[in-house]
């Protein structure tokens, strides 16, 4: 029989990044294409701790089902960690538990968007999360970035001169692609022109704990006045991806619905992957966890850079990230990081070409590099095939 | 500010169900109304067994991103489970993990639902399959059924009159809410209805290894000829509901579509929950898990339905299920259950009122009882009280 698919599903297609993973996982490759931790850093033996604990103690409730709105333990830990580290006033009720940062962004796109709803990001944005607002068949309407955020007279144009915009997406730290930050007045301006517009602000922050160097930024939500931010955060960048335990943070009134869609969604969180995750937070120290995290992580950042400063031909750019996880290479306009890509394959050198982080496509000449996933020597060396390879496009 | 929301939810409103076991978490409760499995009975020793090896012998695996699909040994596992079970012919890349059964249901909407589309289904029917599914705007038409399932010439009625069914939802073992199977013909003619009509059905089938008494009967989708059967299994009811570890299993050219909207939902499911559940398949017996899960819920089903004999008023009739976790009871015409329950509340006993589980409405004389969740002599103890209160309402 032929198939009759929901209209929604004409507009998905695969993620290319994750259908270059599959072409990548062949030793040999080399591949900065992927957003993964550095799974040498996972705190193994603790969690084999954390497990037994849980269950001898608690068993029978850690393997049973649970409420929609997750541990209470781990909610109020949310809400302490935020407000302490970005000046947030959250409490714990406050807090959903979700399946990774990835169905905060699924709900989100459920609780707020009809079709044809418009959808502000930044230029380039997270490509998973224009796939789980695309389900929602939304449009999008890029706002102009630079190395300071999104700019604020740019999105009071377009929040002037369109209708039905329901959300403003953002990465306001060490953001995925660009590995850029915003600065302290964009992030006020920004909020200053949502509450203006009664817009809600999504403030999407993974990797906002993995700073290399300099002070943490007030987040946007501490900036808000009316409600309109919603916080979503991960332990997936700080602990490990693999329990797909994230949150989404914001005014009852709004979470409340999150609850309600969850409910249908898929009911609730992993009940032991919650209860062994507030048990590890409190028997350990995640701030020490996290440290080693983040000078691993520098150590590789600064490699990259040094690397791409001293081999990429002169007419390359790229973000030099002050955290997180990515760096965004720019080539000159004419080059088509498609093409690069074909090419460094076959040197068995892998990345994300930036053209999916484009909703509305375009700025093919761009590509992705993540540096937190492998050792010293393979950055180096694949870093240097990578110049080789540029250097062919650009003689 | 005032909050804009999607116009779907405006249709959604908080499950009866979990609102009710919030108000029955007081131990002196007597609750019949979740459809919470046995927790005394979940292997919890063999988990921890399971949590060392894996984290041992492959810690940075199990803590990782993995692949949308699921991790390639369980969907293995499963693919021939079925198979052997249920008569099918599926092979692991027809196997999607979904978060437990919920997720399936929700990504099932989400790949076939446009708004105001139909929706068939028992009457009544699973109630949390009426929350995912009318998150997509659809509209729902039950189907009239008796104790053989389904009615196929009301259902071929329904097809020949109706435009835009995209989907049948069936649980034909076991059924949550009335613990009704449905015959061997019925299950025959059903399938023969929707292959002529060209029409998805969902079969769901999360209690079938439950089985009390009687043969297993072949599944719909060992019926199907055209690939219009979708099957949905869950290890909640037969290893731990806190896993949230589900599947899909269809034609590949679905199960595709099943992948992209699982990407953009939430990645993939917990990958450690994954692996163990594959490792305990490896090292331990299932079918004697099973087996003792099935005699524990038989002593309590057998017990549960002599004391509604015994003690329930005449005009209360109620389904002697074979397998599963649920009976039904139907009340005379002019009594509410909701009264019921607002006076059994009083002597400490809860279940779930039956009106809930008609997507439509009505039929507010009718209730469902959970039998698998406590020992026998509290269900003694609550069906003798519970029937003092219907003899006070049918005297």
């Amino acid at each position: 029989m032929e198939f009759k698919f929901a209209n929604r599903m004409a507009q998905l297609k695969a993620s290319e990044i994750r259908e270059i993973l599959k072409v990548t996982e062949r030793p040999e490759v080399i591949s900065f294409a992927g957003g993964l931790p550095a799974p040498e850093l996972f705190p193994i033996k603790e969690i084999m701790a954390v497990n037994k604990i849980v269950l001898e103690e608690n068993g029978t409730k850690a393997l049973q089902y649970t409420t929609t709105e997750g541990f209470a333990p781990l909610r109020e830990w949310i809400a302490q960690r935020m407000n302490k580290g970005l000046g947030t006033g959250f409490e714990a009720d406050e807090i959903l538990l979700t399946h990774g940062s990835q169905q905060a962004l699924d709900l989100s796109g459920k609780v707020f968007l009809n079709e044809g709803d418009v959808v502000l990001c930044e230029s380039p944005t997270y490509l998973a999360a224009i796939s789980a607002f695309k389900a929602y068949s939304c449009e999008f309407i890029e706002v102009p970035t630079d190395d300071e955020g999104m700019i604020p007279e740019e999105l009071e144009k377009i929040l002037e001169n369109t209708k039905n915009v329901k959300l403003i997406y953002t990465i306001p730290d060490f953001q995925n692609p660009t590995g850029r930050t915003w600065s302290l007045e964009r992030r006020e301006l920004v909020v200053k022109a949502a509450m203006k517009h009664e817009v809600i602000i999504i403030e999407d922050n993974p990797y906002g704990e993995l700073r290399f160097e300099g002070d943490a930024m007030p987040s946007l939500k501490s900036f808000d006045e009316i409600g309109c931010v919603i916080c979503l955060g991960t332990f997936s960048k700080i602990f490990c991806p693999g329990y797909r335990i994230g949150w989404v943070a914001g005014d009852k009134g709004i979470i409340s619905k999150y609850v309600l869609v969850k409910q249908g969604a898929d009911l609730q969180c992993n009940t032991i992957a919650q209860m062994e995750i507030a048990k590890y937070l409190e028997l350990y120290s995640i701030d020490d966890h996290i440290s080693k995290i983040r000078s691993v992580y520098k150590i590789r950042r600064d490699l990259a850079v040094k690397i791409m400063e001293d081999e990429f031909p002169e007419t390359v750019t790229f973000t030099r990230p002050k955290g997180g996880l990515f760096a965004w290479v720019e080539l000159p306009p004419n080059i088509n990081a498609r093409d690069v890509l074909e090419k460094s394959l076959k040197k068995n050198v892998a990345f994300v070409p930036g053209g999916s982080f484009f909703p509305n496509g375009g700025r093919e000449n761009t590509l992705r590099l993540n540096f937190s996933n492998m050792p010293e020597d393979r950055i180096v060396e694949g870093l240097k095939r990578l110049a080789g390879v540029l250097r062919e496009f650009i003689s």
